[in-house]
């Protein structure tokens, strides 16, 4: 790896995102009981207003708000009981200056009346008389037609990722089902002699493949199907039959391992064996992480991700989740928080430096305190609350 | 609902948390690929050291760091090469005084060695020789047996969340499987007479059921399974019959709806038609989402949510959830955001109240915008990236 190659982070997205601009992951219909945390492939365009007519808020009288002008508990306002609406149908009763309906929460609003007067000022008196005892505004505890959505409106847009509100919004507009973009498939390789499968015993100079699992669940976690996962071992023949099976049913593969030089040729070389692009970055700026190689291969992303699980995780959340979104133009933000640093750390030179932090609050503040480790010890990760991006370059707080 | 027996958000959770002390969720065995956001229902005990053996982290010579002390360009060290460690194998070498053993990234120290001089500063003498560049202090780019975790060390904890680095390191320990508390189920039911599912057309006086696709969403991304949904009239018999199923298979169950005070009751009597505990809340001081009603039937939780599905939301994350979190024992942290409001709001009098924010970035700084709407209105929460809680009297900032 020639350290005159290594591009910055900013400089690695941009040619990421060039090489695979236009990618095209498909869209599925999905059921909306199915679509929570998924990205929308269309825009979504209100076929009806919601609601769908003049609604009440409240359990009360609808009424002309032109009646209950001045009325108090001193004069009170006389009214004539019209009718009831009942709940979930329509109503053909119209009011008339000097009249009132019973309106239940969320029951229709009549014709001709332009407010509901709640329950709590209206004395019935006899069979159909009412007095009123408060004045109501035009439109005082009414929802209109429209209000919350109305007939035609771009209600959610294309690289939505869908909350439970949005799929409240989707059932509210009798969207039973959505298109989808369909969800990144990633393959996920762990090369290296000295790795074997956690399901197994681990003899004197093995290590278990840390890897394979942690990438797996950030992917699962970043919205993406896990289309494969193998080990394989330091052999150029072996990653390359491998890396094939992957390119066929995935859109991203990521191989991680190869920490030493020999291992890193294997990646390099399994990916330019391919007619076309091949590797396109060769080291990126960023600690830790730097000895990551990313190409392009059947029109594939693959990246080589380093062998140890915290930078193999690092560069995972900097640089492959962001084209995980990219592909489905997601625009989810990432979850951020706001602390106070309590010790002074910089980033490495040149390189944009992910520190491990663990957060506690004291006087009502928030506070990140570095989590130190060596290189590749997964322990660090977890016992950190998250980590601080620390950019190349001095810049003011 | 009588205001007299309207509780505080504090209250009506440690009465329910009283109410369902010692609740068993159980446990599953589950695969470590199906692990991820699960909650650990063991703790997890480390039954050997990782790594397993003292560790190179970078390609080098392994030799004993005293023969480096002094060592420069001008006065190398000389050293004897012993042999070299293979990847992923044991090593029977073991390194005396002036001798030194390649060892590549990963690779195992063998014995006598205390550290290992980087490949850059060692230069090749013909077979068997090198010369050492620069000294090597004790420790230097090893990772030691146990570093990252230590034989018989508490690594994770019952009630834990498990984030990729957690699966990370029970790959890492060898687990394939762990001990989960089982997820809860939740059964939803949406009531009233007004509300038809999303599914079918609507007609003129009708809404389509909002709760119940959304408040499933809820369910899910809390980590639940939801057992089953249904829509139910405004008739006690039929919310009775539905009750009884849902609490057959469910450790909780939602019932939506009811913003009208006949409809209220049937909840309430429903929820009390069971012997012994009954209904124990009878609304919260929360906005928006007073007419909330919390009971216990056949040993599970019951809650009738308000029908307003903004109410219905706002309920579920502030009172629900916090349930959920406790039969779990989780302490998994709610995401938050620090960020300046751009406008005073205040709480209503003696209630803790919710109140949807827009985020927007200015200056570096991250501000919060209200966003107002009607009670019920979907698109509300829809256009907001989440709400700032404001307790119910007045707080120093």
């Amino acid at each position: 790896m020639d350290f005159f190659n290594v591009v910055t982070v900013q400089e690695a997205l941009e040619r990421i995102y060039e090489k695979f601009e236009g990618y095209e992951l498909g869209y599925e219909e999905c059921q909306l009981s199915q679509a929570l945390g998924r990205v929308l492939y269309e825009d979504i365009i209100a076929m009806e207003d919601v609601p769908g007519f003049d609604r009440s808020t409240v359990d009360g009288y609808a009424i002309k708000s032109s009646d209950s002008h001045g009325s108090s508990d001193f004069m009170p306002s006389f009214l004539e009981l019209a009718g009831s609406v009942r709940m979930g149908e329509s109503t053909d009763l119209s009011i008339k200056s000097g009249q009132a309906a019973y309106v239940p929460t969320g029951g229709m609003l009549p014709e001709g009346a332009d407010c509901v007067a709640m329950i709590e000022y209206v004395q019935k008196v006899g069979e159909s008389m009412l007095t009123l005892h408060r004045p109501a505004a035009p439109l005082e505890n009414v929802i209109r037609k429209g209000d919350d959505i109305q007939n035609g409106q771009n209600v959610l847009k294309r690289g939505k990722t869908l909350r439970p509100q949005e799929i409240g919004v989707l059932a509210a507009l009798g969207k039973p089902s959505v298109k989808l973009f369909k969800k990144p498939r990633i393959y996920i390789i762990s090369t290296g002699d000295e790795v074997v499968d956690a399901k197994g015993p681990v003899l004197q100079g093995q290590i278990r493949d840390i890897n394979g699992y942690a990438l797996e669940a950030l992917a699962v976690e970043s919205g993406c199907i896990v289309s494969g996962r193998a080990l394989v071992r330091d052999s150029l023949e072996e990653l390359r039959a491998e890396l094939d099976r992957a390119l066929e049913i995935s859109d991203i593969v990521l191989i991680s391992g190869g920490s030493s030089v020999g291992e890193r040729d294997y990646t390099e070389k399994a990916m330019n064996s391919y007619e076309g692009e091949g590797t396109f970055i060769h080291g990126i700026a960023i600690k830790p992480g730097k000895p990551t190689i990313v190409g392009k291969a059947r029109g594939k992303a693959v990246f080589g991700l380093p062998g140890h699980p915290v930078s193999a995780m690092i560069v995972f959340n900097a640089i492959v989740k962001k084209l995980i979104k990219r592909m489905s133009e997601s625009e989810a933000a990432e979850n951020f928080i706001t602390a106070i640093m309590d010790m002074n750390v910089h980033s490495s030179p040149g390189r944009t430096t992910y520190q491990m932090v663990r957060l506690h609050e004291a006087d009502g503040e928030i506070f990140a305190s570095p989590e130190f480790g060596k290189s590749g010890m997964i322990s660090l990760l977890s016992r950190a609350d998250g980590y601080v991006e620390i950019p190349d370059y001095l810049r003011r707080h």
